[in-house]
């Protein structure tokens, strides 16, 4: 094990080894972050859940974002009793809404139970070593275990960073500029403990950007525009851009596209797997801003249409794309009728629910 | 069952009943067409291979494009022994030589036994009612079915259109001009009759046109350029645009990235799946003229990248792509050393076996 200290702008402590260099940069990451409740050490956090010796039988899951919905999908599939349990009325805050109604649904199908608009308050063991959890609507006992996703924080401590006069916010983030450089000026900081875009591909990204900025006298700013990302949910999701709500508030005329169908599978085993696609565009320019998938392979479909929307195509070019027969991703580019346009300057939003496209 | 025959240039007999049209569309498709040999009776064709009762024992599948390749992954995948017979050195003619290498070597480790340069000469049937394939090379024995994919024919026979006046090709299919438009100037075509692209979306495409031309006034010829395709072979492919072949015929220099790694999935099952992941760029303009993949979820991963290629977008453009992280498809945005620099010019061609990307 290594313990690392920054001793000074230019000088990192490795196990007492002292290392110098003009520049530092600091990319340790983020690490699960529990509630503090009574209880709480009979809870388990993220990385717990991938270390346990055999599957639970009824477990508690508390947080609805994406690292909670991925391990209840893990979970239910391993045919374990699973309930999740949010503070908000809804998962994956940040999210397209229709995109969070559709994937609570598709897992509620599935056999997750969710329980809405709850704060945990306390986890208690009972003598048969059985968990409860109390929130502040109910109390639900018989759980073998109880997980805590409720977010992550970066890994800031104890690294000398408030000696040497790094900037960090409330959460412990380290505050840089759009360059990834801290308060201070030979000390860089990139991936998930700057708490930007939390995710692997935008590290690589920020830690590109700072090798051609440092080393490569190029100044270079990491690119956030149009990231796309994942849940890998069951069903997953994909997504790129805005969401229909974000992209209403910054064009104010736009017009949604959305298909909501079996796909091909589902009609051949009887499953009642559905598949939401939605494209999100920009009425005045006619640029797709924002496309959303939940459905298999979702994460696989919006690779691509992720290049298409990072240049800024617009849904003529999606039109002029032909499908590829049969798959679920041809439905992104024969989508022809909008099934919403809304309009900020008349405010009346010409609805056709009956357009909504329906491939099965 | 319908007999339907055109009787002159604006009127269709249906069942004995006449019916006049201004125009008249002529979109009846094609069907399998198997070979003259001798014993041809004791084979099926892919319609009758859709309506087996059981599953074959051992089946000899004569053709080596994608649908003797789809049919040879679906009876491999039920435990059927498959042999396949080809005349070509390779399967799939027209596709990349390193895709059509890449599927054969993937479908042999699962299983499948192809038999190369050969040509059918007579299925035998003998006492035990087992089949016999004679080809210009060898006999195999002991087939329960022997199916012929070998190629399908416009279905235009009997439909009078010799009298009419309608000109054919030597196969039998439509000609038409780039409108859709037969040599009768009030009849028209679309689709496999026309055998132009045989394909779904390719038809609805022409269907489209067909419909603004004619009823539009809005003259619309099909755009058969980047029309993506697929193959549900094990691995299935995906491709859209140009193959390295046909870039280096039309630019001369070219560059072409190479992906070849084992997916996350196979590093798990330890199964020896691997994927195989092409982008071909227009040396001089920059523009990824060609992409290919042959590996799982191929198809809906390519339907995106189908609106880069066909909109002209550049390998910057692909390149300022955030990943999915873990996805195959994020291999697409994150290749950034060309395996080979193809140069007409010098005829030098660098190549860099060493920079062939392995994900694993």
């Amino acid at each position: 094990m290594f313990v690392y200290q920054i001793v000074d702008p230019h000088t990192v402590s490795v196990n007492g080894k002292l290392y110098t260099a003009k520049n530092i940069l600091i990319g340790v990451g983020g690490r699960p972050s529990m509630l503090d409740i009574p209880g709480i050490e009979h809870a388990i956090d993220s990385d717990a859940a991938l270390d346990l010796p055999s599957k639970p039988e009824k477990i508690a899951i508390v947080g609805g974002g994406y690292i909670a919905l991925e391990f209840a999908g893990i979970f239910n599939g391993l045919k374990s009793e699973v309930h999740v349990f949010i503070r908000q009325k809804k998962v994956l805050r940040g999210f397209d809404e229709e995109v969070r109604d559709f994937l609570a649904e598709q897992m509620s199908l599935r056999g997750i139970t969710f329980h809405t608009e709850q704060t945990p308050q306390a986890v208690i063991k009972s003598d048969d070593g059985l968990l409860s959890l109390k929130t502040s609507k109910e109390t639900i006992d018989g759980f073998s275990h109880v997980m805590f996703a409720t977010g992550r924080r970066p890994n800031t401590k104890n690294l000398g960073l408030e000696e040497v006069g790094v900037e960090m916010d409330k959460n412990g983030a380290i505050v840089v500029d759009e360059y990834s450089r801290t308060s201070v000026d030979s000390i860089w900081a990139v991936g998930d403990v700057t708490n930007r875009i939390n995710l692997t591909p935008v590290a690589l990204m920020e830690g590109g950007a700072f090798v051609k900025t440092v080393f490569g006298n190029e100044p270079t700013k990491p690119d956030y525009r149009a990231v796309p990302s994942a849940v890998f949910s069951q069903p997953p999701i994909g997504q790129v851009g805005l969401t229909e709500e974000q992209a209403i508030e910054e064009y104010g005329d736009v017009d949604v596209f959305v298909a909501n169908f079996r796909p091909l599978k589902a009609t051949l085993s009887g499953l009642p797997d559905r598949v939401l696609m939605k494209i999100i565009v920009c009425a005045t320019t006619n640029k797709v801003v924002g496309v959303h998938m939940c459905g298999d392979d979702a994460p696989e479909i919006i690779q691509g249409i992720a290049i298409a929307v990072k240049a800024g195509l617009t849904k003529q070019d999606f039109d002029a794309t032909i499908g590829i027969h049969p798959t679920s991703a041809e439905e992104f580019v024969t989508m022809r009728n909008a099934t919403r346009k809304i309009r900020k300057s008349s405010a009346d939003q010409v609805e056709s629910k009956d357009e909504v496209a329906t491939k099965q």
